[in-house]
This record gives structure tokens, C-alpha cells and sequence, in this order.
């Protein structure tokens, strides 16, 4: 029997309990410790037997550990921890600072080369799997256009906004696609849409008590960059309703390559996906890539790399034959 | 700059075609030569400037042409020229006789790597980008089911089939997914389907002079192993709305992999494609993957290698920090 793979979690939050939940589907690896800059004892873990140690005492766990996951925020932990872990382990992060993409994978490539490891980052759904398909849509259909649209999604920046106006005692936004912008691309139109153009917003309110309806709904939907160019929907919902309903965080989004091939063949690929759970479905992604980064390290690969150098095969538990004959 | 990719096409039908066509569009290659079995003057390009040669004097161009891609049937000719023709060139195939993948895999194989070449083999869309997707989709969802839709798509042996009852002068058959089952995949149900319930089947049928309409569409319903266990329309039509209307090769379909993540998220991952043109789309797949295959002979690689061995990255004319900053 091949030994478990041996993964470690830096940083516990929603995408650390994801990643925790995801290595329990795969047979194939072991969670055996989770790092936080928090207190240790104050971290609770789905399985208890895990073990939580101060980040700062990471180093010392090199030996046990194959591939470290990332579960920090791009903003401010991972162009800090990205580069400092890779010096002392294998590394998988879901980075999406899109701006920064270059020089942070510059970052990371040095001293994973350096030491021997290999670091792979912007790993998830959007940078990634979305990443994927802009990809093949372009290099199959090298005369067309690709469109993404994202949603139905909950923003936490949007949903943060909302609550910010005067009467409102909770709220979500939530972006979703529009239906004739879809519809259009699916037809081969490749029209020219913005992003306001193929996104439209829908926010649940709860109001504050003798807080007016109308008027919540009239800042909410004239606040300027937020909602004033969107077309906005606001649903006034009771609180038992919100607390029922509301207190997930689906996403989800479509990636749509519309092309031309010959003289005049319409070819269309379309992704799409649909999630209860974005910080879930990211752990997926970022489990099943964690599973690549250790084939490519036990293959004498080090440095930085993104989904785009890394051949699908090595995602799976499967041989290369049994892909082969189960899936091919 | 660098050297354009330097590609020939072994066998010139609707495939073979697609793919001339196909290069167009890629301004990195050229199409240096078509080989057929045919008669070398009977044979007719779009670009009449690429010299066509019999194929039996393939192997005294091995100099000239980087990738071969082969657009020879699965059932006759691949099985032949496959093997004899990695003996040679580095090639690409859209092999796609299921049961026998692991096999002609081995076929490849050790005269490829015998002579240093690579061979790709059973590149489409299925075999190939729906392949990926079932792929990606266990990978990252190991707790769920992956569903197959085929359609809307022309059924070359069901249209055969039509063709031969008696009062048809004309027909085409397209298969097409049921919608409701595809409705109670992408609700999560996780349903168990056979490939009947998948899908229905529609035809288009032009009668012979003084044929009976009912008569026809009862023999058509009831034909065993091919209609009598679906969901079957037939619509008659006249012959100029048949010769304007179902001249086309249209194809297409899905694959849908329903998962749960953590304890009870339902996530859902959908790939689809709607082709105007199957030959087309296929060999616009053959032709991203043979700029694959030219990047993994010039590294050095050898040997049979199918779409889960491709990283991919390599189908795209970008560099790798192109790439990043315009794709991830």
C-alpha cells in the first residue's frame, strides 16, 4: 500500500474547515496537523485528534508534512506566509489577487527553487478552474470571444454596503447573471457586454425597527459604484426568514467561449458551476491540486506553477491506465 | 520569431478538412502536406498550394513536418496507422473505440518511444474535453456521480438505420439529452439513468413517392435496439426544406458531475458544448493539442500519451506569464 499523503492546513477559517472536510473524502491523504496565528487551544477542528500548533513554530514540522495548504487571505497573509512557507514545504494556495499574479508567483518561485519545492498558487475556482476554460476556449477557438459571468453569488463587499445604510438590521446581496446576456452569448452573438452589463444585484434586507422601507430601498439602490449602475432588485424579508434562508454562502458563475470554425460554423463550450458553498467547492479544488503538487514534488519538479502547467491525470487517486480505460 | 510549427495531415475527409481549416486560424503553424490513399490529384484542398502525396511515400517527409495528425476512422484505420506512422512523426488522433483505448495505447507506445517520438492519442471532444471533465470533476468532487449527455447530435448509424425502411427516401436522426433528466442531474437528485433514459431520439424523414406516412413512422418506433426503448418523434418534411435544413453535422452535449462537499453542500459542475460543425470542433481540438505535442517533443518527451498527460498550457500559442496575467 502507497503511504497517506501528508497534508498540513496554514491558517483555519471557512477555507481551512473546507480543506479539512475535503482530505476526509480522499482516501489517499491524511490531514496530520493545522496551523493558525491564533491560540491553539482556541481552535476547534472537525476531528479533534488533529493537532493545532502556533504558526510560528511551523518550521519544525518539515519532516511530517508533504504539501502544506494555504487558507489565508490574498489581501494581506499569503504575499507574506506564500513566500515564507515555500521555503519549508510543498505549497497549494488559492491567491486571486489578479493585478499581483506575476509578482507573486516571482515571489514564490524563488525560494521554492531554492530549496527544493514546488509552489503552486491562484489555485480554486476563479483563478482556476474558470482559469481553465479561458484557456481551452481560446487555444480551440482561437476565432471567438469568452465571457464569464459570475453568480448567483453572495459578495460579502456588496452585502457589507447594504448593511451600512441607515434602517437596515441585516442584509445579503447576492450577483447574478443576467438572463438576456447569457442568452445572447449562447446564441453566437459575441456581443460587447461590460461586466454591469452582464451582472445584475439583488439584495434581502431586514429592516430596523420603524426603519422605512422605501427609503432603504431608494440609498440602496442609487448608491453610486455599488448598485447606481446596476439594475438592483431589494427584497424585504422578516428576520426568522433571513436567519432561514440566508445564512450560506452559495456562488457559482459560467465561463462561455462563443467561436467560429471553418467558414462559418457556430461553436459554443460553456462551464459552468453551481455551489452551496464557495469556501467548500475552493477546498475541493484546492485538495485535489495538493494531490498534483506532491506527484510533481516526488518527480523532482520545484518552483512556482499554476494550474496551467500541471497535466490533469495528476489530480486523480487513479493510475494513468485506469483513467484510460474508466474515463477516456 | 520563431519557427512556424510545421504540421501534415494523413487522411483527407470531413476530418482532415476541419483540421486544414482549423490551421488556418493558428497563425504559430502551417500545413506543409496531406497524404491520402487516394489518388494525390483527386484529392482537393481548401489552400490548393499544399501539396498532396500518396501515402505511401509518408516516411520520406519525416524531415519536414513536426506533427502529424491523423484523420483516419478508429475502426480500420488508426488501429494500422497509428503505430506505423509514430514510427516516424510525432502524431495526434482522434482514436475513440472505447474498449480498446489501453490497447491501441500500447500500440503506440513502443514504436514511439523506440523511435523518440511522441503519439497523442483519442484527442476530440469525446474521447478528450469530456474526458477532462469527468476527470476534474471526480477529482474534485469524490463524493457525487458524473452524468453523459450526448446531443443534440446527428447519429450517423441511427440515420442509416432510418434510411433502409421502406418509404424513406431521405432522413437524418438526431439523439438529444432528455431534459428531464438533465433537470434532475443539475438539481442534485443524483438519479441512476441508464443511457435510454438519457436520452431521445428525433427524426426527419422525406417519404418516397406514394409511401404511407403512418405506416413508415410505426416501423421506425418499433425497430428494435435502435428506436423501440426511446423516446422517439418522427416529423416528415419535404425534400427542400430536408436539403436545406439537415445537411449539417451538428453535435454536442453534457457532462454534469453532482457532489456534495463538507456535510451536506450540493455542488455542481457542468461542461457543455452545442457544435454547429462536429468534424470542425474536432479537429480544432486536434489542432491545439498537436501544438502540445510539438512543445513536448521539442522537451524531449517520448512516447503514447493521451489529454490527462497534457498540461494545459501547452495548447495555447501564449507564454506561460501571458498566460497568467491575461487568463488566471
Amino acid at each position: 500500500m502507497t503511504a497517506l499523503i501528508r497534508v498540513g492546513i496554514a491558517g483555519y477559517g471557512n477555507l481551512g474547515r473546507g480543506v479539512e472536510a475535503a482530505i476526509q473524502q480522499n482516501s489517499d491523504m491524511q490531514l496530520v496537523a493545522v496551523f493558525s496565528r491564533r491560540e491553539p487551544t482556541s481552535v476547534t477542528l472537525l476531528n479533534a485528534e488533529v493537532p493545532v500548533y502556533a504558526m510560528a513554530e511551523v518550521e519544525q514540522h518539515q519532516a511530517n508534512i508533504d504539501v502544506m495548504i494555504l487558507c489565508g487571505g490574498s489581501k494581506t497573509d499569503l504575499p507574506e506566509q506564500g513566500p515564507y512557507l515555500a521555503q519549508f514545504f510543498n505549497t497549494v494556495d488559492s491567491f486571486d489577487t489578479h493585478a499581483k499574479v506575476n509578482e507573486y508567483h516571482a515571489a514564490l518561485d524563488t525560494p521554492a527553487k531554492k530549496t527544493g519545492h514546488v509552489a503552486l498558487l491562484s489555485v480554486g475556482w476563479d483563478p482556476g478552474l474558470f482559469s481553465l476554460n479561458r484557456l481551452f476556449g481560446e487555444a480551440i477557438l482561437p476565432q471567438g470571444e469568452t465571457y464569464t459571468f459570475w453568480g448567483k453569488g453572495l459578495s460579502q463587499g456588496h452585502s457589507d454596503a447594504v448593511r451600512r445604510v441607515a434602517g437596515v438590521k441585516k442584509a445579503v446581496q447576492y450577483t447574478l447573471p443576467n438572463a438576456d446576456a447569457i442568452a445572447r452569448v449562447r446564441n453566437g452573438e459575441q456581443p460587447v457586454l461590460s461586466t454591469r452589463e452582464k451582472h445584475n444585484r439583488e439584495c434581502y434586507v431586514v429592516l430596523s425597527q420603524g426603519a422605512d422601507a422605501e427609503t432603504v430601498c431608494n440609498s440602496i439602490v442609487t448608491m453610486p459604484d455599488y448598485f447606481a449602475d446596476f439594475d438592483t432588485v431589494v427584497n424585504f424579508i422578516d428576520e426568522t426568514t433571513f436567519d432561514k434562508e440566508h445564512n450560506n454562502m452559495p456562488h457559482g458563475g459560467f465561463v462561455i467561449r462563443s467561436g467560429v470554425s471553418g467558414t462559418s460554423s457556430k461553436q459554443t463550450i460553456e462551464y459552468s458551476l453551481k455551489l452551496d458553498s464557495n469556501p467548500e467547492f475552493t477546498a475541493s479544488v484546492l485538495v485535489a491540486y495538493a494531490r498534483a503538487v506532491h506527484r510533481l514534488a516526488c518527480a523532482g519538479e520545484v518552483g512556482a506553477k499554476t494550474v496551467f502547467d500541471i497535466a490533469p491525470g495528476l489530480l486523480s487517486p487513479k493510475s494513468p491506465a485506469q483513467l484510460r480505460k474508466e474515463l477516456l
